[in-house]
């Protein structure tokens, strides 16, 4: 497989990046005689507890496989399926996930406009009609995305306002943090400052695209939210029999904070990447980069040849805009040759001139 | 964490254990650089190709994180909401899975008496009526396991003759072959042949329990009826971002016949146990033994000390029978110190005497 | 069509009459000038108060179309998808609604074996186990049908005995009372005393079976329970823009007792016929006769003919057994003709004859 | 009841309305002795049977209770639960049915923005991409009212360049004609014309805002697509027993043209009642009157008064916008009485001035 030899590294996606080589090493430490099964075991529940450390002693938290999985059975435990799920136009669980939510939780997504995959207050108030009224599904959660896909990050201020106006209206508030280590890292808090402790109900907190293989936690940041949860996760498909492989993937996560090293990493990287390719004549960084993403317009006739060396992908065909994600495992040289090569091509050079 | 710096192992479950080392080496191993998630990388696309070499070449094959997935989204692909799937009453899809596939599909579950596990045409013909009655269900799958969940195996000839029968009668075959490998290792037998060759038109292959993390294939023998699993996996919550590293685990387990290494060693030391508990006072085996599986009845008042020091099931409380099951790494000691220990518990002396 | 032209009645089934003539009344009596839809007038709402003076103030009452409707969403509101549902293998829910509960409410039902139709304590207790086993449905409903698909009633102590171990037991009860109207007046009993004094939380209550053309309504003993059943009634497809036309059958249902009259009469009519066919040689009544039907063995060889002329359903085609079903319209001289054909046939001679 | 005796009627909506009184005689008519039930019955294939000679002798028809079950259980016939349904956003499978068509059928609706209801090529066009992605849902059909729920009609040919348009990128084309009536009728066209022969696929025959109590058909034209929808209506709770009433209402319903008739009529007093707004100083018509509704700008100050004497619903509070419907048993005199009413309303005199 000349894939696998090769060592290059792409700006494609943070699950194109393999895995932190700590957490290799935590499942190779785990492997170790027979455990009970099903997260009956005293490692996953020791891991369990360190992440109640993180989120809060009060909270539930439940490991799951999958971003996907975590998003849907968390909102799940929210709804009924004549309820809806206030989102924005952009959220993964409304683009990306095959009608996840839809099929499985029965809901309708409503959703709002973003130009930068944020939305407020106004956004959601817009959907917020015919309470009681039996032809209309019934909002019952708003969901935001920490950091958002567009990589830009909710600050703690705007978390907080967006829960006030959704408990006010009898709403809960769900964050879908696939990437919250990006946030709080770029915020300088705590994940919990930025999730539970700004009003979040419910959280899918993300370890795969942060180095991990397979591995997210749903917290409920009230346990009385989650009673229920095992049976959703079991009836979801989402119960690993070898839980204390996931675990061990946290326990990795936890260890010398290496959430947070990976994330500042990435973003520092990003923040990098947007400012090489400001200086390039004719693309321009479209969105504020405040994680690890980059979008920027890239002129159209020099996509293919940038992409062949290094992959990322077109975010908006007609926009010519693009999007570049940074992982723990991104250096400086990979985001100075793609600026480089960028910079020949702008030049009317051929890229290897 | 005490638990896991022994090295104890038990004779509760092959998901008890832990994972193969050649498991945790396969996955250090595709470690490098990155790669197309969502499985459209060439390695992925390679191991594809190696199991359909295996169970050939016309068939569509998917990987999935858990035999629930597997076998709920299989099943799925085989079903409108308004079908049933017959199976035996001791199936997993009926007994353990939370009414997974109910939940899912809409389909109801008609079950037939077994005694091992394992049914036959006239338990399943005994509900092939009522066919384009609107008021009730249509059956369209009967599902078998193999090895059953009582660690019984059937014949090619038993499951070309179930085939056979649901085929006459416009109904597929499902085979929830979590214990697959411990089945062919059995019969001596391929892979292919104790299921597609046999008449199977989907199989849930498992990996999991024969020494990966979580890891199972779907195979649709008829490619046709896979044309939109891709689909049905990602709004199921049952595809992996990072899905080299399940490829990752099935490359291992093919390579110099780990299945059929790990499957024949669990196998053995299976009949070794129900042998050695034979020849104890007072036990007394229940059910052949032909997989990795032995069921016997244990005096009641002997349970509670011997599941002590290594750990078992009891499957029937009112029957005080007990499962054990064995795995890649169970040990000839560990069989023969545990019916040594029966052994002198049977024969009054405490455990330790 | 001849069909419509000809005044025959049959031994079918209670869906096989038409409707009361003081319900076609009832219809032409609301059908002036508009009315606020969906329930929203005055009307609807007062025979609604009149229905609750019937099972209790406190009640919440909800009209629907059909009797499978009503169990649907009346369990939905008992239920979570993990729950599941204990009932008769021979409840209506279980074998002619082409698997309903299941698609909508994706809770699997878990059968008890039953001759006559009823279930009791022992039935219900085999399947309370795996309480917070979260591989294990979750029981949360049992469901009852009064009277039962054999015609049987359940006595007010018979479901005081289930409504109290179901609650011990934090389980809901649920009646199917498609034909409750049948089972109070062969208690002598009012509507509430064998519902919701007797302990049962939500009745489906029947009214088509009874002379309505489609009109049924959900009760909930405990109005917190109803709270959104207006949203899963709507979602449910079975809420009626013109609800006074539903509202009105129940008007007539109401007005001088005519459930009461009917039913009477039915049940009558059932007896009536029992103890006719006793008397036919060969023939032999199987079931209790309580409400309005009749089951019974007919030698094989005389069915076809004997339905030529007066339709019935063979119920149970390797026993040879029937099923009879009288209604409001049902005639002595209908039972008479249909008893002395029997009888003729019996004796050897041709039906005619 | 005040409100039964009264003789009132108003501008709410057709399902205000009662029904039309040949229908009550028709349900009469067919209340002669006993018939199979569930449509088993030779009188209501005799209806099928004539719909099918309206609508094509090809074509599967399946009658059922309401708008809402019609458009669901088509729909589901024509979608796996990863499809998606292409709408109106103004389409009453998304904003007023409680979010159904998620619940049953798993599908995400894509809405279209639309100004008089309708949707083009254009609009549609922007949801037909990623087709073969597992990350979005796969489009399967294109839902489009006619008329619309701004009572606009969709002329034949537009129809034919929708269905043009779907079919050529593999989607079905559905149609909910609740006010199917009213649009053949604006255009002087067929049934038939305006759906099955402009390349409709499956189709929401309405009968309820046309005079019957609740009936309503599904039509396939293409009878392959209903092969199983007779176990999709009996599992979603829309199968009457008693099936020859709902027959009789459509019996009614073609018999001397009612349907053309009353939508005739009922097209007709729209027309004049936007004649008669338009003339009022303040008030302006806001859509085509097409159908049998008209949309009209109403002073705010205005409404609360006017609707004291002949209720009408305030479409866009924002927009002091008012949707006004007429129906069967509209007369000219309540137009002309409204319109007086509002003309000395606007004139400054108080309304019985």
């Amino acid at each position: 497989m000349t894939s696998l030899e090769s060592s290059r590294r792409h700006l494609a996606s943070d699950n194109w990046s393999g895995v932190h080589p700590e957490v290799i090493a935590a499942l190779a430490a785990v492997n170790t005689g027979h455990l009970p099964s099903y997260g009956h075991d005293d490692y996953t529940e020791s891991i369990l507890d360190r992440l109640k450390s993180v989120f809060g002693k009060d909270t539930e938290i439940f490991f799951v496989f999958t971003g996907t999985g975590a998003n849907v059975l968390g909102l799940q435990s929210l709804t009924r399926p004549y309820n809806s799920v206030i989102c924005s136009e952009t959220a993964h669980i409304h683009t990306s996930e095959c009608g996840a939510v839809e099929k499985h939780s029965g809901c309708k997504l409503l959703t709002v406009a973003s130009s930068d995959g944020k939305i407020d207050r106004d956004g959601i108030a817009a959907h917020l009609h015919d309470f009681g009224n039996d032809h209309s599904v019934q909002p019952s959660v708003v969901s935001i995305s920490q950091a958002t896909e567009y990589g830009t990050v909710y600050t703690r201020d705007e978390v907080q306002a967006i829960a006030a106006f959704a408990h006010d209206h009898g709403l809960k508030l769900h964050m879908d943090g696939a990437r919250l280590a990006n946030a709080a890292a770029h915020l300088g808090l705590s994940l919990r400052d930025v999730s539970g402790d700004a009003g979040v109900d419910v959280l899918s907190f993300g370890g795969t695209k942060n180095g991990l293989i397979a591995a997210e936690a749903v917290v409920f940041f009230d346990s009385e939210l989650g009673r229920d949860f095992k049976y959703r996760r079991m009836q979801g498909m989402q119960l690993a029999s070898k839980m204390r492989f996931i675990a061990a993937q946290f326990d990795a996560l936890f260890t010398n904070d290496l959430w947070l090293r990976s994330a500042t990493h990435a973003n520092r990287l990003a923040t990098l990447l947007g400012e090489r390719l400001s200086a390039v004549p004719g693309f321009r960084v479209t969105q504020k980069i405040q994680a690890n993403e980059v979008f920027a317009f890239v002129p159209r006739e020099h996509i293919a040849s940038l992409q062949d060396d290094c992959f990322f992908h077109v975010w908006d065909e007609a926009a010519s805009e693009a999007r570049f994600v940074t992982s723990f495992d991104t250096t400086e040289n990979d985001v100075n040759s793609f600026a480089a090569a960028a910079g020949r091509i702008a030049a009317g050079m051929n890229q290897n001139g």
